[in-house]
């Protein structure tokens, strides 16, 4: 029998409790041995809960049992969780997370304390929900150099873009009613400001190269600007408007960038709507893979941790590496980056946008006045900024043209 | 250093050769080691060929010498690969084979010599090419107990279904242009009865419930008999024709079929096209999850027997889990099935086939004379017999109505 003890008893957390008792016979055969939850650590108390009888609100209680082997963090943000995470690692405890604040912010130090203790450190939920994507960077495309991963990382974005391409709506009505739905937190910011996605595109571009990326350093942009008529433009060009966190090797740079683009029918993503995220990963002998699947909500994000727990048990004694060293990688810089940019001016001087720009394919959208957008041939982020200057932009969304 | 060895030195084994000389030095530092192939078995030579100088033509050569501490199985079909992959693991050498029609022959004894020596069977490519499947249903799906794998598993079928679909080509065409690409073999029958997917879909049900599901048992139909107007219909049901390896549970029973189906938009595998294979899964707590990329050719299937090679290196020493039992698995008469069937009859006596069928779904396509078609409501296949008795069936497409 493993102990477990269970930081936090939100939504996450009450979903591990939850998959561990619904699959508790097919969790036993798989981890060699019945899971339990001997703690679950809250603020709160849960009176009349059965849960009741495991809450503590010490955590030195979890860590000073020698029983417990496996303590899970899902209480998210970076402390005090980096805190309990590393009292458990260093008490000889492995730890399975769904916090991509902390992976995002201290990664490879867990990982070598860990890995010094010949226990482990294990975060499977805390990029895609519960869709497997890292496993499979760490465990599966071993035989491949990784050369580029694509991402619709952020459910809550992929939900409000999905709703307001659908049915017309605005992003601040959109956005209030995945409020009402729970879709999204009362302060959206980190998810619409493109800061989720980001530390998880960072965690998977450290994943694939084996160093250190800081997503601060990540050229970052969120959806509050993206309006109904970049829609309307966008249904002209055949193309929706996705959250997309992207990275991609060119020869010894890595360039990654949160940010919205405009994608067509033939991208692998296309497709990927409401709260589902997908993540295109390709290899240089593999080629492309999709994986896709629900990228939050409690028994998906929960069926991660949970998976994870089951590792961690059934490898009780062993570190499983994880290749993710402290050392920093220093990314491309984002104006060295070439791409097409959709861009909308005010007015109706083509010949100045074709001055500044140079070739472009003219959009309008009956019913939008007073403006018109275009597409720019492929140019430098630099070479943009520069002809950007040169006219009046409304908005601006990059064009990304991956195909499977 | 790690030794390996590979038994045939045809498309997959010449690109697991390539693989591990690409990515060498990634590879080495996943693996823990530098992996070496010492020896390659071939009836032929390779004169000129650097590889000449590894070939042997007598397998006792490399399971005699003890350095060989891995054995790459690509030869394909059951004998004499079974032969040899048991030769190996007595010796205590692990294996790693693409080769479905053994794993779906002799899996779970296989898996169980690997255990008792302590060393590993694995079998990667052996489904989906270089999707990772068999790792994720193995290691990352341990939390849930899945309910359903719905597959698109041969490349061979879908470039000739979705070159059909798309160019309106004849069935015999288009597989005479696929032999003449390489996509499809001289003898094709493996592939185009449907074989080939039968086996990958008794692997992959094989190993989420963890009984050996006999493929010979499995329903399985070809595409053989799709024409032309059976894709227009389709295309005026908004739906494509696609040949699926499916299996589900259904309370303490679980039903598989290989066979074509039509399916429409909202379908998880509608947009996999060409030679690329798809997967969908769905956990009782991950729910719906897809996993698309290239499910045949050179370098993506070396990519996943290579991703098996590292594993082995890196659990030198130990095995890793593979749970399947030979205890067997009955799977649930197809009669009972029930979905539901696209109909072509001669005539057009609607009022005949309503009184068979009951409640149907009449289909006519401009200038194919003499018939009609129609969908039924869901019905059981049992039912469906019955009624098909009633009336001249021209051909039969069931409908699969998953939904991501």
């Amino acid at each position: 029998m493993a102990k477990i003890a269970v930081l936090g008893y939100g939504t996450v957390g009450s979903g591990v409790v939850e998959v561990l008792e619904t699959n508790a016979a097919s969790i036993t055969k798989k981890a060699g041995e019945a899971v339990e939850v001997k703690y679950v650590l809250d603020l709160r108390d849960f009176p009349g809960d059965p849960i009741q009888e495991k809450i503590v609100h010490d955590v030195d209680i979890i860590i000073n049992d020698p029983e417990v082997s496996v303590v899970v963090e899902v209480m998210g943000g970076v402390e005090p969780a980096c805190t309990f995470v590393k009292k458990a690692l260093e008490a000889g405890k492995s730890v399975c997370t769904s916090n991509k604040a902390l992976v995002a912010a201290h990664g490879p130090e867990l990982i070598a304390m860990a890995k010094e203790k010949n226990i482990n450190f294990m975060f499977e939920a805390s990029v895609g929900g519960g869709i497997p994507i890292i496993r499979p960077l760490n465990q599966c495309l071993t035989a491949d150099e990784v050369t580029q991963v694509t991402g619709i990382l952020n459910g809550t974005t992929n939900y409000i873009l999905t709703k307001m391409s659908k049915e017309g709506c605005s992003y601040d009505e959109t956005l209030k009613e995945a409020q009402a739905l729970g879709y999204a937190e009362r302060n959206p910011e980190a998810d619409v400001e493109g800061h989720d996605a980001c530390r998880k595109i960072a965690i998977l571009t450290s994943l694939y190269t084996g160093k250190t990326v800081k997503f601060e350093e990540i050229t970052t942009e969120g959806i509050t600007k993206i309006s109904t008529a970049d829609f309307k433009y966008a249904e002209k060009l055949g193309c929706v408007v996705k959250l997309l966190g992207t990275s991609r090797r060119d020869g010894d740079k890595v360039y990654a960038m949160t940010a919205p683009f405009m994608i067509n029918a033939s991208h692998p993503l296309y497709n990927v709507n409401d709260v589902i995220n997908g993540v295109y990963v390709n290899g240089n002998m593999v080629g492309s893979l999709m994986f896709i699947g629900a990228g939050a909500g409690k028994l998906p994000t929960a069926s991660a941790v949970v998976a994870d727990i089951v590792d961690c048990v059934k490898h009780s004694g062993t570190n499983v590496a994880t290749i993710w060293s402290s050392e920093k990688l220093e990314l491309g810089a984002t104006d060295d980056e070439v791409r097409s940019f959709f861009v909308r001016v005010k007015g109706d001087d083509e010949a100045a946008a074709k001055a500044a720009f140079g070739n472009i394919e003219v959009v309008k959208v009956e019913g939008i006045d007073g403006e018109f957008g275009f597409v720019t041939a492929e140019m430098s982020e630099k070479a943009y900024k520069e002809a950007a200057a040169k006219v009046e932009v409304i908005n601006m969304i990059r064009l990304d043209k991956t195909v499977l």
